[in-house]
């Protein structure tokens, strides 16, 4: 039984996402019509710049006054797509006091103050959805707050940043060192005239802190995350990586500690061939999760991009509509199990070592001895000489970051130890 | 806020994953109640052998009437694990008649006739949730019915049956025939004693007319669904996909055809090495969506086994109490589109057509001109000498099933041609 009076909708922001956002909802007009029971009437535009041209929309539809158009009682759903903490933030919370459900991509903002959206939300009784804010058109919110939700989540990780992905790649395939890459990714539109949120990490951060929030029902922010772009990784890792039977990608790892706390980084990590993450090429994003009783799951595809996370968008605005339309509500914030934070020291990980030595008799025996004496042990050790100096490349097994770092810190004083010591993560057991 | 008054839950079917659920239910309870702002209580569970030992669940809780714990009035949850039509359908219809929401893993009925369930429950005001009816706990379901419902999805297709894929498997690296390696399956417990609705391509047709429905917006029915197992398959079969860069895989595939029917089927298809489904190995499954504004999407995971699929039905599970706690309820079936299906002959696809004929000179010309008769068009071509015969095969260019059956029968009556023709699809373009 499709009803004919519409559910408004307002729209804040048109750049790449909103203006294929708002050219699909008339497009789809009728399947989305027949999707939710009611049509949906776009009633407005917030942009900045009522004056740039924007083909294909009714220039009636936007206006430069955001606050208005979002704190209008009449209207049932509001899209945020403006991205960054203010004015965004201010105009989700006028819009949920005006009685509206929102969807939004805003990955920053929840990161950095999500826990203030939720509240506002659930006091006012209305949904708020954001599954394009994590992997684009990739559900993963909803799997993780719906699918999941009678399970027990001990793992989600994944490749969440495209750009870098890409530049990772052609480092990996070119040979080619980081600045050269990022030069012609930038070339190519793969990475942004200003990278810095990219090969900084800090994009995948935010990811990170909604995912650990989502998959440990705690509140995990940005703040939290310990976070290290690829800025530094070098010729010698990707070849290190690659002896080593491994890639390197910028992983979110966000990992149940045996003592029931959160280790939530980014960091550029060896990940083994035969991990379904290593396959994962390009500007694609993947997701990997472990469960106590689902086992290992993944879900790839296309991480960003106008038309998959207008998809995201679009899925969401749907089943915050249907809700309006049948009655209830979607799932609320969970933070009950209140988990804290794994301290740094205490990350257990498997790690890569590297370092040049002097190639004399006794100094492998020695690196070994610091590693064990600081309760490291060893999976896979290189060592190749380069005239009078050599190569030696170390994999421990599992081990706690204090551990290693305390090791690579004796090592590090030795006088048989030549340049400074590398240390880079290794995924699966 | 956690109310303290229980939602009561019944449990029909107490096998593999219906003990698992039993258990998790209590293992689980805390977590569960915080997660729903209710707890659950499991109040009944219907087998059909009281006698039957079932470690760590109170042997109070069992009952041999089905229909009466199915139709207790203040029951809120009931969930089916009996499988198959009957009684399943009766209980179903009891539940739903009594005011319970439904979660169920029933693959067989909902295939055969899910509306007459989805009617009863859109009638009676409650939900219907059934993830676990498709690939386990790979979340697929709930993003078709919602992450994607903002998308125009235009092809679904995956593997979705553990049994045949560990076999194909099995074949393609031991070059085993298929009746070995499936007696090997079934010593192993991959297969069960009758492999029928495994090996018949049966369990995976149930859950392609069930992803058509949900991606389509349509009724797609059992007896829609075009059915082939993998008996048929051959070594040579598999020599020659490997020789095209290929392995076989036994695909579910939904697609929209260019006149808007549903191309619904199951079938041993060569899958190109490069295709994601192509990496699918062992008792896993996975599903490829493609849709306008998504993209390609994968979802990869365990497919099958108590666990896993517990974990699909408690999630439900959660969904559905979370209705009831926080009103409102989840979609109901959608059929707006009233899609058809599409002709057996309609069907596009890529083909591999495998032959052998005299080795005689003119034979391939001939051969390459009666598909050209027909309209398609050759994509490679490898023969190969065997003394005075030739092994002939032939990839095509997308063609419809009619014009590549209408040139094999015409193959089939020349004197050239020695043997029975063979037919196989081939996925990707």
């Amino acid at each position: 039984m499709v009803k004919s009076t519409p559910l408004k909708v307002a729209l804040l922001g048109c750049g790449v996402v909103g203006s294929q956002v708002a050219r699909l909802l008339i497009e789809q007009a009728e399947d989305l019509r027949a999707r939710i029971g009611r049509p949906l009437e776009l009633v407005g535009i917030a942009v900045r710049d009522l004056e740039l041209e924007r083909p294909g929309i009714d220039p009636a539809l936007f206006t430069s006054d955001a606050l208005g158009l979002a704190s209008r009682s009449d209207v049932d759903l509001v899209i945020e797509l403006l991205g960054g903490i203010e004015p965004a933030r201010t105009l989700i919370l006028a819009a949920i006091g005006a009685g509206a459900s929102v969807v939004t991509a805003n990955k920053a903002l929840l990161a950095e103050d999500g826990p203030t959206i939720y509240s506002a939300a659930e006091a006012a009784g209305v949904d708020i959805y954001y599954e394009a804010a994590v992997a684009g058109a990739i559900p993963i919110v909803r799997p993780l707050r719906e699918s999941l939700v009678g399970d027990e989540v001990t793992a989600v990780m994944g490749i969440v940043n495209g750009t870098t992905n890409f530049i990772l790649d052609k480092m990996h395939t070119d040979g080619a060192d980081f600045e050269v890459v990022l030069a012609e990714a930038q070339r190519l539109g793969y990475a942004e005239a200003d990278p810095t949120a990219d090969v900084q990490g800090y994009d995948a951060a935010a990811k990170a802190a909604i995912l650990a929030s989502l998959a440990f029902h705690s509140r995990v922010k940005l703040a939290d995350v310990a976070c290290e772009g690829i800025t530094g990784v070098t010729g010698d890792d990707i070849a290190a990586a690659k002896e080593m039977g491994c890639v390197i990608k910028l992983l979110a790892r966000c990992v149940l500690s045996p003592d029931g706390t959160i280790a939530v980084g980014v960091h550029p990590t060896m990940v083994p061939l035969a991990h379904p993450l290593a396959a994962i090429g390009g500007a694609f994003n993947a997701i990997f999760i472990e469960s106590r009783n689902a086992g290992r799951l993944m879900f790839m595809g296309p991480g960003a991009g106008g038309s998959p996370t207008a998809s995201a968008v679009l899925g969401d605005l749907v089943t915050a509509a249907r809700n309006r339309v049948r009655g209830g509500r979607g799932p609320a914030e969970s933070t009950y199990s209140g988990r804290g934070i794994t301290a740094a020291g205490d990350v257990s990980s498997r790690y890569y070592v590297a370092m040049t030595v002097h190639d004399e008799p006794g100094v492998l025996a020695q690196a070994a001895a610091t590693f064990a004496r600081h309760g490291v042990s060893l999976q896979a050790v290189r060592q190749e000489s380069e005239g009078e100096q050599a190569r030696l490349g170390v994999m421990t097994h599992l081990a706690l970051h204090r551990q290693v770092a305390e090791a690579i810190d004796e090592l590090d004083a030795m006088p048989e130890v030549a340049t400074g010591i590398s240390l880079m993560r290794v995924e699966g057991a």
